[in-house]
């Protein structure tokens, strides 16, 4: 019986944030710091002919002014296509141009706008399929093409074929997702000091030990040589896993200077200059038997990449999962192809491309039990995965509670009872994520040190990165449930590359599953000292002794135990005594994906269904949403409080992207970057979510625990669309679903029927 | 060969420290700060009648004001005879009668000034001989007596009798010896912060374990709830052992006001109130048999303690181990008296009593020869310990260069050629002091954790606190040579008992040795993975493989290695990787003292021997020190370079305590409290001085080596005093020798002889 793992816990830094204690980029100071303010262009594309940083060298509390001439040339970013400081050309608008540090933020941002560049201007491309088909503007002249990469995965090819000739039904859809941003409360930031040759950086990078190697390719010096601290961090969401250019400018500003600088995004360079969730067009075909059996999906996606490639130039790897394997399905054929245009390059942004395919899978999943005549829960659970299912792309399905959680939120699908021009509906949508690490880079370990003191007090030295999502709070609870302690009893230090060990970072779901596992093995090998001990003390055999309530207890005689800190102290204190230390790596058993992109990934995949109900306004369009029941295999539940506060937060955000979220990008321009015209849903929009845990018990996962970070936004759009065409009958496929689309949807539903419907 | 140890090197923190960036607890500051100030005892033996702080918690700005009335009653200390603040009586001059924090310094210190203390003035008792008498005056009334603690030691009671029959030759002489003090440039003072009900305490404590023990005692909360963290540390020399009743009072500040609290030392608060070396009257006999040979010593030894007990009520300890283990002396008798007075009570100081009872015994060894008409190098010689020898303690003396180091520093003694009223002399005086932990707490252990990053980076986390002395450079050495990297390759972290295993502290020149073991042992772990690995690539024995320079190499190939990163990361990049980690905990071989005093508490022990020449103004009696050769056994010199600085500053504390310093204590009051009459040496007053590093390679060291730190300044008094008698034929006892004594001694020399010398 657990005492720790499975009950509700407050989040672990929940004091310290309420109380504004926490210190965030935007709190940190330090002795001789200066200011630092990036010069970005105001054109999404351009030949840059001069600058002259003469007059801002001149102001006075300006300490340094640096352009791409007093850097060296070393490529940056993922993909190796970007520069710290632009030099010669810039691609959106945004890029850096120069840097300027000075003694306080008005002196900077005075000596930027000193700065004069000469541009030539040039045609920009901002269409995807236009920077494809027509290559008179080249976004990188040197690669030839505005195509950055290109990914293809197949299973038998003629297989493909066959099957989509025998289908007894086939939908072919294009599905149309928009520019939408993470919008953190904690915008970016980073503070950077040199001292005796060591630069030590703070950053809110949520992949500290990645950002560490790539700040070291940026400025040219060993990687032994810097130190990353993470300040708390005010969400990531994805947009926090590159090295972002200003943070190596910020670097060279406090290497030339000698003193600490720092730079701060205002909200508006949040907007422009953060990775979004990049745009898609997702052209889906999917065919089924004739009782429904899926037989075949098809999928060619454009992504607009920007101008840069980012690590979210790789989302097709998820993309490419929620197709070839969300649901049993046979035949597939999946090609993406990442574009360069003159926009504002995309990133991670939670899901990594699965809430955008998700849509285009899921929307297709309801019109094909139209099509059919089929419930659409029923036709789900016909072709749901199972455990032991191995999916075209190789992956293994372990524990598999899918067709549960399609269940438990796919009650009362269809349309609901409506009055007075309120058209209600119920749309069910489901997802398959990784829920068991993600190898996409060449380790998916993560290193943990749990260390006891004489009181009791246990520290976990881990490199595992809490962006918010709660995983300090489960790292917690794991090790106090394994040492017998409570969550106050921990500590968990894990904000600075020195002292932690090694993880790739906070990204993919991965940090329960595969921190969690690391934090278990190291305080399981201190319990194991304990136990030995106690048991020699004891005179029992250590099968029957339980750590609990800080204390060795008799399993089967509640009166017979040692005290904890005592026993402890008598490990420490007598000759040859010992501090006890544990120490665990964790690096999951799967394997890369190999160049036909097969192999198994995760050691687990997580699932889950939301159903979404709807009211639609007959007369405007305007949808409120009335619930969502969020279903998630989730493995274990380690913090129920922690897993509800991920679905609300999830749904929130899934909410969010179906129904108003949509940056516009005019001519690479963020042209409502503020939140008044970025309409994010505030606490009156969101409806009530009711998060259903569901159990499935992973065997890899700690205490059967699977990730579940970013499962909780990926369905929400499409269980949303589903739902607007339940209430409605019309079909959605590009969001944003707003009330003129849904308008225009009914008003040429009117005008088939003449009027009458619905 | 090595390539690091051994190797001068510059000090680890040097960089920080030379340009200021180093953050000693006087910079250190946290948001919503407020400053604390403490009311102190004006008087030296009153009852406290009643405290009214009304106005001073009226005054604007005022956060808090604490009497005793407002905590809990526990008593602290070493001892337990201690209060935080004292609500009945006062002891001595500086007691803490009321603690205020307010929004500024100024603020706080004109509370102070509010605050009406109404006190019933006690005679007070000054003079521990008076003390012991008569009992009218008692410092803590429920003690019923002013002895505090007594040790005794003794061999066969008989045979030290029967040995002084025997005895061709018997001295015996009061030595006396005054207060004085470390005079640390980095002056005391804590901040307190209590969040979420853990209270973060920045101290400079030279032991922040036991630290954090005595806290949670003094708070009466659990330890496990405490973290302390060490600021850059200015300077220790055992000052900083004991928990301060000021730190205590912080900690209540900070929680009941909710804010971070800091409390700061002035100069003269750190003369009135941090501990000082204790005054002793040492009555020592010795003797010896017509050849030189010792037979005999017996010590009577009474401490000024003070009002209240600290760690340095424990010096006997030490004091003892000198009577009974410097020379080969087969019949002992120690007793100690530590005695309870008015005056500030005194503590522990670099030596921990070994510099006053130094100061008796190697004036009596050269009395001795002077007696035996013997040269005192030969009759040093002739008794000198050696290797296998067990001391009437039961001290195992393991390494042992004394005779070498006496041979280095004793030449030419004896008078030397004088010129113009210049008499010239050359004095010699020995140490042994505990080289190889001190066994003086349950555990002398300490902990390691050695990390390996990609890089190459290795960060060592340790419990061993560097309080100024250069432990960390050590401690670098020692991994960079085990590891094959540089000391700029390393990184210590040892200032967060969060972060680091434990450790009993800085504190009898213990951290090479055991620090440096415990560092050697974790860095051998992660060797030993990386040869196994290598060895394994390369297809050789592990036994033919050497690290350096950052290469694994085959030791008689130079051509054939591995790249050390290149290694790590073949090692984690891979499915089932590992990133190197490796912990050990040290607890030396040795036994705490049983109630006779007997025990190995120490697995090596250091010696040497000080060198002073000397020219005395035979008309002023002012004493010129022309230059001090000292020679030390520390098995091994790591830091050659760290070595000679701290023979340098053993050296000058030595001379200081030898000629100049003394704090002037009147009615309990310090009258010459600051650095104008308090008098230092300077660097003019400082000569050249030569240290010889012997190398004895102690094999339970690291390395070979063994403690140093204390050894430095203990005898370098009894040195000079030796000096000054070469030069005169005056014997001084009493400590400082001022040129008024000097002149005395020569002006009875003179009446002696009629005025004709020397």
């Amino acid at each position: 019986m657990q005492q720790v793992v499975g009950k509700p816990a407050t989040k672990y830094d929940a004091f310290e944030k309420v109380t504004g204690q926490a210190q965030y980029i935007q709190d940190l100071t330090q002795p001789r710091m200066l200011w630092g303010k990036i010069l970005r262009s105001s054109l999404p594309h351009a030949r840059i002919l001069n600058i002259d940083t003469s007059r801002a060298e001149k102001l006075p509390g300006v300490k340094a002014v640096l352009t791409a001439r007093d850097l060296p040339r070393h490529k940056i970013g993922f993909g190796n296509d970007n520069e710290v400081l632009k030099g010669s050309k810039v691609r959106c608008v945004g890029d850096e141009i120069a840097a300027v540090a000075a003694v306080d933020e008005g002196t900077a941002q005075e000596a930027l706008a000193l700065i004069r560049v000469e541009f030539e201007s040039l045609p920009g491309v901002f269409e995807p399929l236009l920077a494809l088909s027509d290559p008179s503007v080249l976004v990188h002249e040197e690669k030839g093409s505005n195509l950055s990469i290109s990914y293809q995965f197949m299973t038998d090819e003629k297989g493909v074929e066959a099957a989509l000739d025998q289908a007894a039904v086939m939908l072919e859809d294009r599905f149309v997702l928009p520019f939408v941003t993470s919008a953190a409360m904690g915008t970016h930031g980073c503070m950077a000091a040199f001292r005796n040759g060591q630069l030590t950086m703070w950053s809110p990078t949520q992949v500290p030990f990645l950002y560490l190697h790539e700040l070291s390719l940026a400025l040219g010096i060993p990687g032994s040589r810097i130190r990353v601290i993470q300040p708390t961090i005010g969400g990531g969401f994805g947009a926090k896993l590159d090295m972002y250019p200003y943070e190596g400018a910020c670097a060279h500003l406090a290497m030339v200077t000698g003193q600490p600088v720092k730079i701060l995004f205002s909200r508006e360079e949040e907007f422009q200059a953060s990775r979004p969730r990049q745009p898609m067009l997702i052209d889906l075909v999917t065919a089924s038997d004739r009782e429904g059996r899926l037989l075949a999906r098809k999928a060619k996606v454009i992504c607009d990449n920007g101008a840069y490639n980012s690590w979210g130039s790789t989302t097709p790897f998820v993309g490419m999962q929620t197709v070839s394997s969300l649901y049993r399905v046979p035949n597939v054929r999946y090609e993406a192809q990442i574009v360069y245009t003159n926009n504002p390059y995309s990133g991670a942004m939670r899901g990594y491309g699965n809430p955008q395919h998700t849509f285009a899978v899921e929307s297709h999943m309801d019109m094909l039990a139209s099509k059919l005549g089929m419930d659409p829960l029923e036709l789900r659970l016909l072709n749901a995965n199972r455990s032991g299912d191995v999916t075209p792309q190789k992956m293994q399905i372990t524990s598999c509670a899918f067709s549960e959680t399609l269940r438990q939120a796919g009650e009362n699908l269809g349309p609901l009872p409506s009055e007075q021009g309120k058209l209600r509906g119920k749309g069910l949508a489901g997802l398959i994520h990784v829920g068991g690490g993600a190898r996409v880079y060449r380790s998916d370990g993560c290193g943990a040190v749990v260390k006891l003191d004489d009181m009791g007090r246990v520290v976990l030295l881990t490199g595992a990165t809490d962006m918010g999502q709660g995983s300090d709070t489960v790292l917690a609870q794991i090790v106090a449930e394994v040492l017998g302690v409570e969550i106050k009893d921990v500590r968990i230090i894990n904000n600075d590359t020195d002292l932690t060990p090694w993880d790739v970072g906070s990204h993919a779901s991965r940090t329960t599953f595969i921190a969690g596992n690391a934090a278990l093995l190291a305080a399981e090998k201190v319990r194991g000292e304990l136990i030995a001990a106690a048991a020699n003390s004891l005179q029992v055999a250590p099968e029957s002794l339980i750590l609990r309530n800080k204390r060795v207890c008799v399993d089967d005689n509640p009166e017979r135990f040692i005290d904890l800190p005592k026993l402890i102290r008598s490990l420490h204190f007598r000759e040859g005594g010992k501090v006890l230390v544990g120490e665990a790596f964790y690096d999951p058993p799967t394997e890369m994906q190999d160049q036909h992109f097969l192999g198994n990934v995760s050691v687990a995949y997580a699932f889950g269904a939301h159903g979404v109900e709807v009211e639609v306004d007959a007369g405007t369009g305007v949808i409120k949403v009335l619930g969502v029941t969020a279903a998630h295999d989730l493995g274990k539940a380690i913090n129920p409080l922690g897993i509800q506060g991920q679905i609300e937060g999830g749904c929130a955000m899934g909410l969010g992207y179906a129904l108003s979220e949509e940056m516009k990008v005019l001519e690479g321009r963020v042209i409502n970057g503020n939140f008044l015209d970025y309409r994010l849903l505030t606490a009156v929009d969101v409806p009530e979510i009711k998060g259903i845990p569901v159990e499935s018990e992973e065997l890899a996962g700690p205490f059967g625990a699977k990730g579940i970070g970013e499962s909780c936004c990926i369905p929400t759009a499409a269980a949303v669309a589903n739902a607007v065409y339940a209430a409605t009958g019309v079909r959605i496929k590009e969001l944003p679903i707003t009330p003129d689309k849904v308008l225009q949807g009914l008003n040429e539903l009117r005008h088939v029927s003449g009027g009458q419907v619905p």
